[in-house]
Protein backbone atom coordinates (compact mmCIF):
# COMPACT_ATOMS: atom_id res chain seq x y z
CA UNK A 1 0.00 0.00 0.00
CA UNK A 2 1.42 3.81 -0.72
CA UNK A 3 0.03 6.29 1.42
CA UNK A 4 -1.70 9.50 -0.62
CA UNK A 5 0.18 12.90 0.48
CA UNK A 6 -2.26 15.42 1.53
CA UNK A 7 0.05 18.53 0.82
CA UNK A 8 -1.26 22.01 2.34
CA UNK A 9 -0.95 23.81 -0.91
CA UNK A 10 -4.01 22.85 -2.87
CA UNK A 11 -5.99 23.67 0.74
CA UNK A 12 -4.00 27.00 0.91
CA UNK A 13 -4.95 28.23 -2.68
CA UNK A 14 -8.47 27.35 -2.28
CA UNK A 15 -8.67 29.20 0.44
CA UNK A 16 -6.72 32.51 -0.93
CA UNK A 17 -9.05 32.69 -3.83
CA UNK A 18 -11.88 32.97 -1.17
CA UNK A 19 -9.54 35.94 0.45
CA UNK A 20 -9.23 37.31 -2.67
CA UNK A 21 -13.19 37.51 -3.40
CA UNK A 22 -13.90 38.94 0.54
CA UNK A 23 -11.09 41.61 -0.91
CA UNK A 24 -12.74 42.34 -4.43
CA UNK A 25 -15.94 42.52 -2.16
CA UNK A 26 -14.66 44.91 -0.15
CA UNK A 27 -12.94 47.75 -2.83
CA UNK A 28 -14.56 50.63 -3.07
CA UNK A 29 -16.08 50.84 0.54
CA UNK A 30 -12.60 52.06 2.03
CA UNK A 31 -12.54 49.39 3.92
CA UNK A 32 -9.05 47.84 4.15
CA UNK A 33 -8.75 44.30 6.06
CA UNK A 34 -6.35 44.95 9.09
CA UNK A 35 -4.51 42.41 10.83
CA UNK A 36 -2.06 43.46 13.86
CA UNK A 37 0.24 40.85 15.30
CA UNK A 38 1.63 41.45 18.97
CA UNK A 39 4.77 40.00 19.78
CA UNK A 40 7.91 39.23 22.65
CA UNK A 41 10.12 37.01 22.01
CA UNK A 42 12.73 36.89 20.07
CA UNK A 43 12.34 33.44 19.03
CA UNK A 44 13.92 32.44 15.76
CA UNK A 45 10.89 30.03 14.71
CA UNK A 46 8.50 32.73 15.86
CA UNK A 47 10.23 35.21 13.71
CA UNK A 48 9.81 33.06 10.98
CA UNK A 49 6.61 32.46 11.13
CA UNK A 50 6.08 36.13 11.84
CA UNK A 51 7.86 37.08 8.41
CA UNK A 52 5.30 34.46 6.75
CA UNK A 53 2.36 35.78 7.81
CA UNK A 54 3.75 39.44 6.66
CA UNK A 55 4.56 37.90 3.73
CA UNK A 56 1.32 36.35 3.24
CA UNK A 57 -0.88 39.77 4.08
CA UNK A 58 0.79 41.68 1.70
CA UNK A 59 0.50 39.18 -1.19
CA UNK A 60 -3.48 39.02 -0.12
CA UNK A 61 -3.62 42.85 0.04
CA UNK A 62 -4.11 42.25 3.65
CA UNK A 63 -2.72 44.91 5.80
CA UNK A 64 -0.72 43.54 8.55
CA UNK A 65 1.10 45.59 11.32
CA UNK A 66 3.42 43.64 13.64
CA UNK A 67 3.42 45.12 16.87
CA UNK A 68 6.90 44.14 18.57
CA UNK A 69 7.19 44.79 21.98
CA UNK A 70 10.21 42.92 22.90
CA UNK A 71 10.96 40.23 25.11
CA UNK A 72 11.54 42.04 27.92
CA UNK A 73 7.71 43.08 27.69
CA UNK A 74 5.49 43.13 30.89
CA UNK A 75 2.06 41.35 31.38
CA UNK A 76 0.80 45.13 31.20
CA UNK A 77 2.51 46.52 27.76
CA UNK A 78 1.37 43.55 26.40
CA UNK A 79 -2.61 44.18 28.28
CA UNK A 80 -2.13 47.81 27.15
CA UNK A 81 -1.43 46.61 23.40
CA UNK A 82 -4.29 44.46 23.44
CA UNK A 83 -6.52 47.17 24.65
CA UNK A 84 -5.89 49.33 22.21
CA UNK A 85 -5.96 47.15 19.32
CA UNK A 86 -9.69 45.84 20.83
CA UNK A 87 -11.03 49.21 20.33
CA UNK A 88 -9.30 50.23 17.28
CA UNK A 89 -11.73 50.45 15.02
CA UNK A 90 -9.79 50.21 11.86
CA UNK A 91 -8.04 46.67 12.92
CA UNK A 92 -10.35 43.51 12.24
CA UNK A 93 -7.63 40.54 13.48
CA UNK A 94 -5.48 40.32 16.24
CA UNK A 95 -2.93 37.72 16.61
CA UNK A 96 -0.98 37.45 20.19
CA UNK A 97 1.88 35.55 18.87
CA UNK A 98 3.65 32.83 21.37
CA UNK A 99 5.85 32.37 23.59
CA UNK A 100 5.60 35.22 25.45
CA UNK A 101 7.55 36.42 28.60
CA UNK A 102 8.01 34.03 31.27
CA UNK A 103 5.47 34.47 33.98
CA UNK A 104 3.04 36.08 31.95
CA UNK A 105 -0.53 34.68 32.25
CA UNK A 106 -0.93 33.63 28.03
CA UNK A 107 -4.96 32.78 28.54
CA UNK A 108 -5.67 35.58 30.68
CA UNK A 109 -4.02 37.99 27.77
CA UNK A 110 -5.48 36.47 24.93
CA UNK A 111 -9.11 36.70 27.11
CA UNK A 112 -8.71 40.57 25.93
CA UNK A 113 -9.22 40.01 22.32
CA UNK A 114 -13.07 40.19 21.35
CA UNK A 115 -13.99 37.06 20.11
CA UNK A 116 -14.84 39.20 16.59
CA UNK A 117 -11.20 40.10 16.45
CA UNK A 118 -10.30 36.74 17.48
CA UNK A 119 -9.08 34.80 13.74
CA UNK A 120 -6.37 33.46 15.86
CA UNK A 121 -8.61 31.68 17.91
CA UNK A 122 -6.76 32.33 21.00
CA UNK A 123 -9.16 33.56 23.53
CA UNK A 124 -10.08 30.69 25.64
CA UNK A 125 -14.21 32.47 25.23
CA UNK A 126 -13.45 31.43 21.58
CA UNK A 127 -13.53 27.72 22.29
CA UNK A 128 -16.22 27.99 24.56
CA UNK A 129 -18.04 29.37 21.73
CA UNK A 130 -17.09 27.12 19.30
CA UNK A 131 -18.18 23.95 21.35
CA UNK A 132 -21.39 26.06 22.18
CA UNK A 133 -21.81 26.10 18.51
CA UNK A 134 -22.17 30.43 18.28
CA UNK A 135 -20.15 31.93 15.39
CA UNK A 136 -16.75 31.79 16.21
CA UNK A 137 -13.15 31.38 15.60
CA UNK A 138 -11.39 28.02 16.06
CA UNK A 139 -7.58 28.17 16.77
CA UNK A 140 -6.33 28.54 13.44
CA UNK A 141 -3.80 25.42 13.37
CA UNK A 142 -6.71 22.89 14.78
CA UNK A 143 -9.19 24.43 11.74
CA UNK A 144 -6.50 24.34 9.09
CA UNK A 145 -6.33 20.16 10.27
CA UNK A 146 -10.10 20.42 9.60
CA UNK A 147 -9.36 22.48 6.12
CA UNK A 148 -6.97 19.53 5.21
CA UNK A 149 -9.23 16.73 5.80
CA UNK A 150 -12.40 18.01 4.58
CA UNK A 151 -10.42 19.17 0.75
CA UNK A 152 -9.71 15.16 0.41
CA UNK A 153 -13.11 13.89 1.70
CA UNK A 154 -11.76 12.12 4.31
CA UNK A 155 -14.44 10.77 6.46
CA UNK A 156 -15.48 12.04 9.98
CA UNK A 157 -18.89 11.56 11.04
CA UNK A 158 -19.95 8.26 12.54
CA UNK A 159 -15.68 7.40 12.28
CA UNK A 160 -13.44 6.98 15.47
CA UNK A 161 -10.73 9.79 15.11
CA UNK A 162 -8.00 9.82 17.88
CA UNK A 163 -6.32 13.66 18.85
CA UNK A 164 -3.04 12.67 19.95
CA UNK A 165 -2.20 16.38 22.04
CA UNK A 166 -4.56 18.47 24.30
CA UNK A 167 -2.98 21.77 23.75
CA UNK A 168 -5.31 24.80 23.23
CA UNK A 169 -4.33 25.86 20.14
CA UNK A 170 -4.75 22.40 18.85
CA UNK A 171 -5.82 19.52 20.78
CA UNK A 172 -8.32 20.64 22.39
CA UNK A 173 -9.99 22.89 19.73
CA UNK A 174 -9.82 20.22 17.13
CA UNK A 175 -12.00 18.08 19.60
CA UNK A 176 -14.50 20.02 19.06
CA UNK A 177 -14.58 20.82 15.52
CA UNK A 178 -14.49 17.40 14.81
CA UNK A 179 -17.58 16.46 17.36
CA UNK A 180 -19.34 19.19 15.63
CA UNK A 181 -18.53 17.07 12.55
CA UNK A 182 -20.00 14.11 14.40
CA UNK A 183 -16.92 12.08 14.70
CA UNK A 184 -16.49 9.77 17.98
CA UNK A 185 -13.48 11.52 19.44
CA UNK A 186 -10.44 10.42 21.87
CA UNK A 187 -7.86 12.79 23.11
CA UNK A 188 -4.87 11.03 23.96
CA UNK A 189 -1.84 13.00 26.00
CA UNK A 190 1.23 12.36 27.66
CA UNK A 191 -0.13 10.55 30.58
CA UNK A 192 -2.29 8.09 28.06
CA UNK A 193 -1.14 4.55 28.39
CA UNK A 194 -0.89 2.22 25.62
CA UNK A 195 -1.54 4.37 23.10
CA UNK A 196 -1.44 2.41 20.53
CA UNK A 197 -4.95 0.95 21.62
CA UNK A 198 -6.81 3.97 20.50
CA UNK A 199 -5.05 5.19 17.43
CA UNK A 200 -4.84 1.35 16.19
CA UNK A 201 -9.00 1.61 16.33
CA UNK A 202 -9.27 5.00 15.09
CA UNK A 203 -9.85 5.70 10.84
CA UNK A 204 -8.19 9.15 11.58
CA UNK A 205 -5.13 9.75 13.55
CA UNK A 206 -3.94 13.48 14.23
CA UNK A 207 -0.86 13.80 16.17
CA UNK A 208 -0.19 17.40 18.04
CA UNK A 209 1.94 16.34 20.48
CA UNK A 210 5.52 18.04 19.72
CA UNK A 211 7.39 14.52 20.04
CA UNK A 212 9.40 13.55 17.21
CA UNK A 213 8.75 10.63 15.93
CA UNK A 214 5.94 9.63 17.98
CA UNK A 215 3.53 8.24 16.08
CA UNK A 216 5.32 5.25 14.51
CA UNK A 217 3.22 2.36 11.51
CA UNK A 218 2.86 -0.06 14.81
CA UNK A 219 0.54 2.27 16.12
CA UNK A 220 -1.94 3.00 13.35
CA UNK A 221 -4.92 0.37 11.99
CA UNK A 222 -4.29 -0.63 8.34
CA UNK A 223 -5.76 2.29 5.89
CA UNK A 224 -6.08 5.06 8.28
CA UNK A 225 -5.55 8.74 7.57
CA UNK A 226 -2.29 10.25 9.24
CA UNK A 227 -2.43 14.30 10.25
CA UNK A 228 0.58 15.38 11.21
CA UNK A 229 0.64 18.75 13.40
CA UNK A 230 4.20 18.44 15.10
CA UNK A 231 6.77 21.26 14.60
CA UNK A 232 10.05 19.94 16.08
CA UNK A 233 13.23 20.64 14.47
CA UNK A 234 16.32 17.97 14.25
CA UNK A 235 19.41 17.83 14.67
CA UNK A 236 20.32 19.45 11.20
CA UNK A 237 17.73 22.14 11.82
CA UNK A 238 14.93 21.08 9.79
CA UNK A 239 11.58 21.25 10.57
CA UNK A 240 9.84 17.72 11.16
CA UNK A 241 6.68 16.32 12.68
CA UNK A 242 5.66 14.10 15.46
CA UNK A 243 4.87 11.00 11.95
CA UNK A 244 8.15 8.28 11.96
CA UNK A 245 7.25 8.74 8.71
CA UNK A 246 9.57 5.63 6.84
CA UNK A 247 7.06 3.11 8.92
CA UNK A 248 3.99 5.65 8.95
CA UNK A 249 3.90 5.36 5.07
CA UNK A 250 3.38 1.60 4.10
CA UNK A 251 0.55 1.37 6.64
CA UNK A 252 -1.52 4.98 6.49
CA UNK A 253 -3.60 5.04 3.47
CA UNK A 254 -3.17 8.93 3.43
CA UNK A 255 -0.68 11.24 5.44
CA UNK A 256 -0.71 15.38 5.42
CA UNK A 257 3.03 15.81 6.03
CA UNK A 258 5.07 18.04 7.93
CA UNK A 259 6.61 20.41 6.00
CA UNK A 260 4.00 20.74 3.00
CA UNK A 261 0.71 20.13 5.22
CA UNK A 262 -1.23 21.80 8.01
CA UNK A 263 1.03 24.20 8.37
CA UNK A 264 0.97 25.72 4.71
CA UNK A 265 -2.50 26.29 5.20
CA UNK A 266 -2.46 28.09 8.51
CA UNK A 267 -1.12 31.83 7.02
CA UNK A 268 -3.59 31.22 4.10
CA UNK A 269 -6.58 30.96 6.71
CA UNK A 270 -5.93 33.89 9.06
CA UNK A 271 -5.66 36.51 5.63
CA UNK A 272 -9.24 34.59 4.90
CA UNK A 273 -10.47 35.27 8.41
CA UNK A 274 -9.17 38.90 8.39
CA UNK A 275 -10.83 39.74 5.34
CA UNK A 276 -14.21 37.96 6.53
CA UNK A 277 -14.34 40.15 9.72
CA UNK A 278 -13.24 43.02 7.66
CA UNK A 279 -16.83 42.10 5.91
CA UNK A 280 -18.32 41.33 8.51
CA UNK A 281 -18.36 44.72 10.37
CA UNK A 282 -18.93 46.31 6.83
CA UNK A 283 -22.34 44.07 7.10
CA UNK A 284 -22.86 44.93 10.80
CA UNK A 285 -22.18 48.80 9.85
CA UNK A 286 -25.53 48.44 7.30
CA UNK A 287 -22.93 50.22 4.33
CA UNK A 288 -24.19 48.07 1.03
CA UNK A 289 -21.29 45.44 0.28
CA UNK B 1 -19.40 -9.62 41.63
CA UNK B 2 -21.59 -7.33 43.07
CA UNK B 3 -21.55 -3.49 42.93
CA UNK B 4 -20.53 -0.61 44.92
CA UNK B 5 -23.28 2.12 45.08
CA UNK B 6 -22.06 5.36 44.50
CA UNK B 7 -24.40 7.66 46.24
CA UNK B 8 -24.65 11.46 45.95
CA UNK B 9 -25.79 11.61 49.61
CA UNK B 10 -22.75 11.95 51.36
CA UNK B 11 -20.64 13.88 48.77
CA UNK B 12 -23.21 16.40 49.22
CA UNK B 13 -23.04 16.06 52.88
CA UNK B 14 -19.43 17.22 52.06
CA UNK B 15 -20.12 19.92 50.19
CA UNK B 16 -22.78 21.25 52.44
CA UNK B 17 -20.35 21.35 55.29
CA UNK B 18 -17.90 23.64 53.27
CA UNK B 19 -20.87 25.51 52.07
CA UNK B 20 -21.61 26.05 56.15
CA UNK B 21 -17.80 27.23 57.06
CA UNK B 22 -18.16 29.93 54.26
CA UNK B 23 -21.50 31.20 56.00
CA UNK B 24 -19.64 31.09 59.01
CA UNK B 25 -16.89 33.17 57.51
CA UNK B 26 -19.15 35.78 56.18
CA UNK B 27 -20.96 36.34 59.87
CA UNK B 28 -20.95 40.08 60.77
CA UNK B 29 -19.68 41.08 57.01
CA UNK B 30 -22.82 42.49 55.78
CA UNK B 31 -22.95 40.01 53.01
CA UNK B 32 -25.63 37.21 52.48
CA UNK B 33 -24.70 35.16 49.79
CA UNK B 34 -27.71 35.33 47.16
CA UNK B 35 -28.63 33.40 44.16
CA UNK B 36 -31.23 34.28 41.29
CA UNK B 37 -32.77 31.53 39.02
CA UNK B 38 -34.43 33.22 36.34
CA UNK B 39 -37.12 30.76 34.44
CA UNK B 40 -39.28 30.91 31.79
CA UNK B 41 -41.22 27.50 31.25
CA UNK B 42 -44.30 25.73 33.07
CA UNK B 43 -42.07 22.23 32.51
CA UNK B 44 -42.81 20.34 35.34
CA UNK B 45 -39.27 18.90 36.36
CA UNK B 46 -37.86 22.40 35.79
CA UNK B 47 -40.28 23.01 38.44
CA UNK B 48 -39.63 20.63 40.89
CA UNK B 49 -35.85 21.44 40.24
CA UNK B 50 -36.18 24.88 40.99
CA UNK B 51 -38.69 23.88 44.18
CA UNK B 52 -35.49 22.00 45.51
CA UNK B 53 -32.88 24.71 44.86
CA UNK B 54 -35.23 26.82 46.31
CA UNK B 55 -34.85 24.23 49.29
CA UNK B 56 -31.40 23.58 49.50
CA UNK B 57 -31.03 27.71 49.43
CA UNK B 58 -33.30 28.23 52.92
CA UNK B 59 -31.39 25.25 54.35
CA UNK B 60 -27.66 26.46 53.41
CA UNK B 61 -28.69 30.24 54.76
CA UNK B 62 -28.14 31.06 51.15
CA UNK B 63 -30.41 33.65 49.71
CA UNK B 64 -32.34 32.78 46.57
CA UNK B 65 -34.53 34.98 44.00
CA UNK B 66 -36.54 33.35 41.42
CA UNK B 67 -37.26 35.25 38.55
CA UNK B 68 -40.07 33.57 36.80
CA UNK B 69 -40.96 35.34 32.98
CA UNK B 70 -43.53 32.59 32.29
CA UNK B 71 -43.55 30.57 29.31
CA UNK B 72 -43.90 33.34 26.97
CA UNK B 73 -41.58 35.30 27.83
CA UNK B 74 -39.18 37.09 24.86
CA UNK B 75 -35.78 36.72 24.09
CA UNK B 76 -35.44 40.33 24.67
CA UNK B 77 -37.21 40.36 28.41
CA UNK B 78 -34.80 37.25 29.45
CA UNK B 79 -31.96 39.73 28.03
CA UNK B 80 -32.78 42.25 30.38
CA UNK B 81 -33.42 40.48 33.42
CA UNK B 82 -29.88 39.01 32.74
CA UNK B 83 -28.28 41.91 32.52
CA UNK B 84 -30.06 43.44 35.13
CA UNK B 85 -28.97 40.62 37.65
CA UNK B 86 -25.31 40.78 35.46
CA UNK B 87 -25.45 44.49 37.17
CA UNK B 88 -26.74 43.94 40.72
CA UNK B 89 -23.77 44.00 43.10
CA UNK B 90 -25.59 41.98 45.64
CA UNK B 91 -26.15 38.80 43.60
CA UNK B 92 -23.73 36.59 43.77
CA UNK B 93 -25.02 33.79 41.72
CA UNK B 94 -27.11 33.78 38.52
CA UNK B 95 -28.76 30.35 36.62
CA UNK B 96 -30.81 30.59 33.63
CA UNK B 97 -33.26 27.64 33.92
CA UNK B 98 -33.84 25.46 30.76
CA UNK B 99 -36.16 24.72 28.90
CA UNK B 100 -36.30 28.15 27.52
CA UNK B 101 -39.25 29.21 25.25
CA UNK B 102 -38.91 28.30 21.60
CA UNK B 103 -36.64 30.31 19.25
CA UNK B 104 -34.96 31.90 21.88
CA UNK B 105 -30.90 31.15 21.53
CA UNK B 106 -29.90 29.52 25.18
CA UNK B 107 -26.20 29.80 24.22
CA UNK B 108 -25.98 33.34 23.48
CA UNK B 109 -28.58 34.18 26.75
CA UNK B 110 -25.94 32.42 28.60
CA UNK B 111 -23.32 34.24 27.92
CA UNK B 112 -24.53 37.19 29.74
CA UNK B 113 -24.05 35.78 32.55
CA UNK B 114 -20.41 36.96 33.65
CA UNK B 115 -18.05 34.51 34.15
CA UNK B 116 -17.91 35.16 38.02
CA UNK B 117 -21.58 34.88 38.58
CA UNK B 118 -22.19 31.96 36.03
CA UNK B 119 -22.29 29.55 39.12
CA UNK B 120 -24.08 26.75 37.21
CA UNK B 121 -21.33 26.79 33.98
CA UNK B 122 -23.97 27.82 31.69
CA UNK B 123 -21.54 30.83 29.63
CA UNK B 124 -19.88 29.25 26.95
CA UNK B 125 -16.73 31.50 28.33
CA UNK B 126 -16.58 29.20 31.01
CA UNK B 127 -16.36 26.29 29.22
CA UNK B 128 -13.43 27.90 27.07
CA UNK B 129 -11.68 29.39 30.62
CA UNK B 130 -12.34 26.19 31.99
CA UNK B 131 -9.96 24.32 29.13
CA UNK B 132 -7.43 27.09 29.27
CA UNK B 133 -6.97 26.22 33.04
CA UNK B 134 -8.47 29.61 33.83
CA UNK B 135 -11.02 30.08 36.92
CA UNK B 136 -14.56 29.11 35.65
CA UNK B 137 -17.42 27.45 37.15
CA UNK B 138 -18.11 24.23 34.98
CA UNK B 139 -21.01 23.06 33.87
CA UNK B 140 -22.88 21.87 37.45
CA UNK B 141 -24.10 18.73 36.42
CA UNK B 142 -20.32 17.87 34.99
CA UNK B 143 -18.86 18.71 38.34
CA UNK B 144 -21.30 16.95 40.35
CA UNK B 145 -19.81 14.08 38.30
CA UNK B 146 -16.51 14.31 38.88
CA UNK B 147 -17.21 14.83 43.09
CA UNK B 148 -18.76 11.77 43.14
CA UNK B 149 -15.62 10.08 41.54
CA UNK B 150 -13.29 12.00 43.41
CA UNK B 151 -15.36 10.97 46.88
CA UNK B 152 -14.65 7.46 46.17
CA UNK B 153 -11.54 7.64 44.97
CA UNK B 154 -11.89 6.26 41.69
CA UNK B 155 -8.64 6.83 39.46
CA UNK B 156 -8.92 8.98 36.78
CA UNK B 157 -5.04 9.93 35.89
CA UNK B 158 -4.08 7.85 32.93
CA UNK B 159 -6.99 5.52 32.91
CA UNK B 160 -9.67 5.66 29.89
CA UNK B 161 -12.49 7.53 30.17
CA UNK B 162 -15.77 7.13 27.60
CA UNK B 163 -18.25 9.79 28.60
CA UNK B 164 -21.44 8.97 26.22
CA UNK B 165 -23.40 12.33 25.16
CA UNK B 166 -21.70 15.61 23.85
CA UNK B 167 -23.62 18.56 25.49
CA UNK B 168 -22.90 21.94 26.84
CA UNK B 169 -24.52 20.89 30.08
CA UNK B 170 -22.90 17.39 30.87
CA UNK B 171 -20.69 15.60 28.50
CA UNK B 172 -18.24 18.69 26.95
CA UNK B 173 -17.59 20.26 30.33
CA UNK B 174 -16.83 16.64 31.77
CA UNK B 175 -14.34 15.79 28.67
CA UNK B 176 -12.18 19.21 30.14
CA UNK B 177 -12.86 18.16 33.60
CA UNK B 178 -11.51 14.22 33.21
CA UNK B 179 -8.30 15.97 30.31
CA UNK B 180 -7.48 18.20 33.78
CA UNK B 181 -7.08 14.90 36.22
CA UNK B 182 -5.26 13.76 33.01
CA UNK B 183 -7.86 10.75 31.82
CA UNK B 184 -7.63 9.72 28.45
CA UNK B 185 -11.06 10.22 26.97
CA UNK B 186 -13.45 9.34 24.31
CA UNK B 187 -16.77 11.45 23.84
CA UNK B 188 -19.42 9.36 22.31
CA UNK B 189 -22.65 10.09 21.11
CA UNK B 190 -25.67 9.45 18.95
CA UNK B 191 -23.98 9.33 16.12
CA UNK B 192 -21.01 7.02 17.46
CA UNK B 193 -20.68 3.41 15.91
CA UNK B 194 -19.91 0.41 17.77
CA UNK B 195 -20.37 2.78 21.03
CA UNK B 196 -19.11 -0.95 22.97
CA UNK B 197 -15.88 -1.19 21.38
CA UNK B 198 -15.41 2.22 23.08
CA UNK B 199 -17.34 1.43 26.81
CA UNK B 200 -15.36 -2.21 26.48
CA UNK B 201 -11.89 -0.51 26.71
CA UNK B 202 -12.70 1.77 29.34
CA UNK B 203 -11.96 1.64 32.99
CA UNK B 204 -15.02 4.27 33.75
CA UNK B 205 -17.96 5.07 31.79
CA UNK B 206 -20.45 8.10 32.60
CA UNK B 207 -23.29 7.65 30.54
CA UNK B 208 -25.16 11.30 29.82
CA UNK B 209 -27.13 10.90 26.68
CA UNK B 210 -30.81 10.93 28.13
CA UNK B 211 -31.95 7.71 26.57
CA UNK B 212 -33.11 5.38 29.18
CA UNK B 213 -31.59 1.55 28.98
CA UNK B 214 -29.18 2.78 26.47
CA UNK B 215 -25.55 1.26 28.56
CA UNK B 216 -26.16 -1.97 29.27
CA UNK B 217 -23.77 -4.61 30.78
CA UNK B 218 -22.76 -6.01 27.59
CA UNK B 219 -21.22 -3.05 26.81
CA UNK B 220 -19.30 -2.55 29.92
CA UNK B 221 -15.49 -4.27 30.81
CA UNK B 222 -15.53 -6.20 33.66
CA UNK B 223 -14.95 -4.45 36.87
CA UNK B 224 -15.47 -0.79 35.57
CA UNK B 225 -17.04 1.69 37.13
CA UNK B 226 -19.97 3.45 35.73
CA UNK B 227 -21.72 6.76 36.63
CA UNK B 228 -25.10 7.46 35.61
CA UNK B 229 -26.08 11.01 34.68
CA UNK B 230 -29.07 10.21 32.56
CA UNK B 231 -32.57 11.84 33.71
CA UNK B 232 -35.87 9.88 31.87
CA UNK B 233 -38.97 9.47 33.29
CA UNK B 234 -40.39 6.24 33.14
CA UNK B 235 -43.95 4.73 31.81
CA UNK B 236 -45.14 5.19 35.80
CA UNK B 237 -43.50 9.05 35.99
CA UNK B 238 -40.32 7.84 37.60
CA UNK B 239 -37.11 9.28 37.17
CA UNK B 240 -35.15 6.59 35.46
CA UNK B 241 -31.61 7.22 34.00
CA UNK B 242 -29.58 6.16 31.25
CA UNK B 243 -28.54 2.84 32.62
CA UNK B 244 -29.89 -0.84 32.29
CA UNK B 245 -29.30 -1.11 36.03
CA UNK B 246 -29.94 -5.12 36.11
CA UNK B 247 -27.39 -6.08 33.59
CA UNK B 248 -24.81 -3.06 34.45
CA UNK B 249 -24.72 -4.12 38.17
CA UNK B 250 -23.65 -7.79 37.92
CA UNK B 251 -20.58 -6.47 35.56
CA UNK B 252 -19.35 -3.24 37.28
CA UNK B 253 -17.28 -2.70 40.33
CA UNK B 254 -19.17 0.01 40.99
CA UNK B 255 -22.37 2.33 39.55
CA UNK B 256 -23.78 6.02 40.30
CA UNK B 257 -27.52 5.22 40.33
CA UNK B 258 -30.06 7.41 38.81
CA UNK B 259 -32.00 8.53 41.69
CA UNK B 260 -29.92 8.95 44.41
CA UNK B 261 -26.26 9.95 42.44
CA UNK B 262 -25.20 12.82 40.67
CA UNK B 263 -28.54 14.26 40.65
CA UNK B 264 -28.34 14.94 44.88
CA UNK B 265 -25.13 16.68 44.17
CA UNK B 266 -26.02 19.26 41.96
CA UNK B 267 -28.08 21.96 44.57
CA UNK B 268 -25.75 21.48 47.14
CA UNK B 269 -23.11 22.41 44.48
CA UNK B 270 -24.89 25.57 43.23
CA UNK B 271 -25.52 26.46 47.24
CA UNK B 272 -21.28 25.99 47.91
CA UNK B 273 -20.22 28.18 44.32
CA UNK B 274 -22.98 30.88 45.76
CA UNK B 275 -21.16 31.15 48.96
CA UNK B 276 -17.90 30.97 47.69
CA UNK B 277 -18.85 33.89 45.40
CA UNK B 278 -19.97 35.57 48.28
CA UNK B 279 -16.52 35.75 49.67
CA UNK B 280 -15.17 36.23 46.74
CA UNK B 281 -16.19 39.53 46.19
CA UNK B 282 -15.51 40.43 49.77
CA UNK B 283 -11.99 39.06 49.06
CA UNK B 284 -11.67 40.99 45.79
CA UNK B 285 -13.08 44.49 47.86
CA UNK B 286 -10.30 43.99 50.33
CA UNK B 287 -12.55 43.73 53.33
CA UNK B 288 -11.21 41.74 56.04
CA UNK B 289 -12.55 37.59 56.12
Amino acid sequence: MSSQLLTGLPVAKNLRADTARNIKALSGTGVVPKLAVVLATDNESTAWYVRSIVRQAAESAVHCDVVDLGPQASGWQLQEALQALAEDRAVHGIILQTPLPAGVDAAALAALIPPHKDIDGANPESLGRLAAGLPAYAATTAQAAIEVLEHYQVPLAGEHVTVIGRSMVVGKPLAQLLLARDATVTTCHSRTKALASHTKASSVVVVAAGKAGLLTGAELHEGSVVVDVGTNVDEAGRLIGDVHTESVLPVARALSPVPGGVGTVTTSLLMLRTSQAALDTLVASGQPV
